[in-house]
């Protein structure tokens, strides 16, 4: 543990800030560092004050800050600059402090894009997304973007479920009645640590019926819903997937250097060790 | 550069605020980290808002928080407990972070105390004292609880100076007439980087009438004013003493553990090295 002869004063933070921190873009972004020789560090946080937290991001000169739950729509009051990633789905996930100027993005929705084409997933397939929050929006909106015309938001809250489910020309539905051919899992169902760590947010019956599941969880990596649809052969991505390219966008945006895939991949494989 | 397998999302994280940072502080308390097998880490930062620096300190959970020029006592006003060290010269060059609650000291204070023992300084000497600031006061409040008693404050600041001498029973001065066996410098003069860094607080005919020159100036060690002392063979006490006595109290309050003085003695040459 040798921290001495690594960091100096002019060494550059960038932070995570969740209800629950894991240590996957700790280690992500640091592997990272390490394998490119930047003077950067990065430490996930947590806060119960998200203003003065972003606050003091911007009085330090904190190079970058990472949003999850339950902070990527409540953080836009403290931002400066909305960019279209993320002001399309007031969801933010990559703060960017440019100068003291704190500059928004999503890279969970772009993300989302690039999962969807590499797997090849058919735009005709009918869809079902579980849950209204920050990530449900970037999914829905990467969809309707992608192509996807037919589809549902499941949602408990039936104010957000509408809302995100209208915006992009979806039904909304409070519970799954009919099949759905590609199945997203955009709540926190399934989450290591969380209290609803060994429930499925679809029935078997629902993933039986499915062709793709697509599951935004990304620790473990084998949720309880992945592991259904694994044993059903379905096509699957995983958070796994999507917690690693989103990364990688962030690490662009505070670095201005780009990881070459194979370099992700590595990355990607050392921050699930932990 | 190898930051990847040290820091982890439980990786406790303490700072310092200073208008120019130096890599002192971030070296020495990263090497006792490292051979006390702490899980720590330490950082340097500079801010123009202070208010938004320790509401983000506190906001974060960062555990310690290091205070240098120019804000000693205009951070108080963000703190929430002072402790006598730091309440009774109204100046704090420590806070301590105790779950969201913000406890203030100055180890200066202390260290000064303990180099005049150490060097054993005859409290009869009279003393002249160069400046007003937080560190001034510490010095001055130091010499007089040490039992020092015939004193003059040199500042050009008169309000502050004359308020700091007669809160100490000592003189105030615009600058010294009056020859004194006992001078410190608790200005910013000979510092690196700094506007007056070729500069001496005292002159030449000053520096010959005294026994000992005590200069608070930590980098370089070998102020232009400790320079001209040590040709005239005074006895001397160095600015990087007192830094390195300061921060052994410092990582005390953050990490609960004393270093051994082997271990201070080789943090502190380590951390003069960058």
């Amino acid at each position: 543990m040798d921290h001495s002869r690594l960091i100096g004063k002019d060494t550059t933070l960038c932070i995570s800030l969740a209800a629950r921190p894991s240590n996957i873009g700790t280690r992500f972004h640091n592997y990272l560092y390490n394998e490119l020789d930047l003077d950067f560090l990065y430490k996930a946080f947590t806060t119960t004050d998200l203003a003065a937290a972003i606050g003091g991001v911007k009085a330090l000169g904190i190079r970058g800050c990472s949003v999850s739950m339950p902070f990527k729509e409540e953080c836009i009051q403290y931002l400066d600059v909305m960019h279209p990633s993320a002001s399309a789905i007031a969801s933010v996930n990559t703060i960017v402090n440019e100068d003291g100027e704190l500059h928004a993005y999503n890279t969970d929705y772009q993300a989302v894009v690039n999962l969807l084409q590499e797997n090849a997933v058919d735009t005709g397939l009918s869809y079902a997304v579980a849950g209204s929050g920050g990530m449900a929006k970037a999914v829905v909106a990467a969809l309707h973007d992608s192509g996807f015309t037919n589809g549902t938001v499941i949602a408990r809250n039936a104010a957000a479920g509408r809302a995100l489910a209208e915006q992009y020309g979806a039904s909304w539905a409070q519970s799954l009645t009919t099949p759905a051919q590609l199945l997203v899992n955009a709540t926190p169902i399934g989450m290591e640590g969380g209290p609803e760590s060994t429930a499925r947010p679809f029935t078997e019956n629902a993933i039986d019926a499915a062709e793709v599941v697509f599951d935004v969880v990304a620790k473990p990596s084998n949720t309880p819903l992945v592991l259904a649809a694994l044993q059903r052969s379905k096509v699957v991505i995983t958070g796994a997937e999507v917690i690693a390219l989103q990364a990688a966008e962030q690490f662009d945006l505070y670095t201005g250097v780009r990881p070459t895939p194979d370099q992700i991949s590595r990355a990607s494989a050392y921050s699930r060790q932990a």
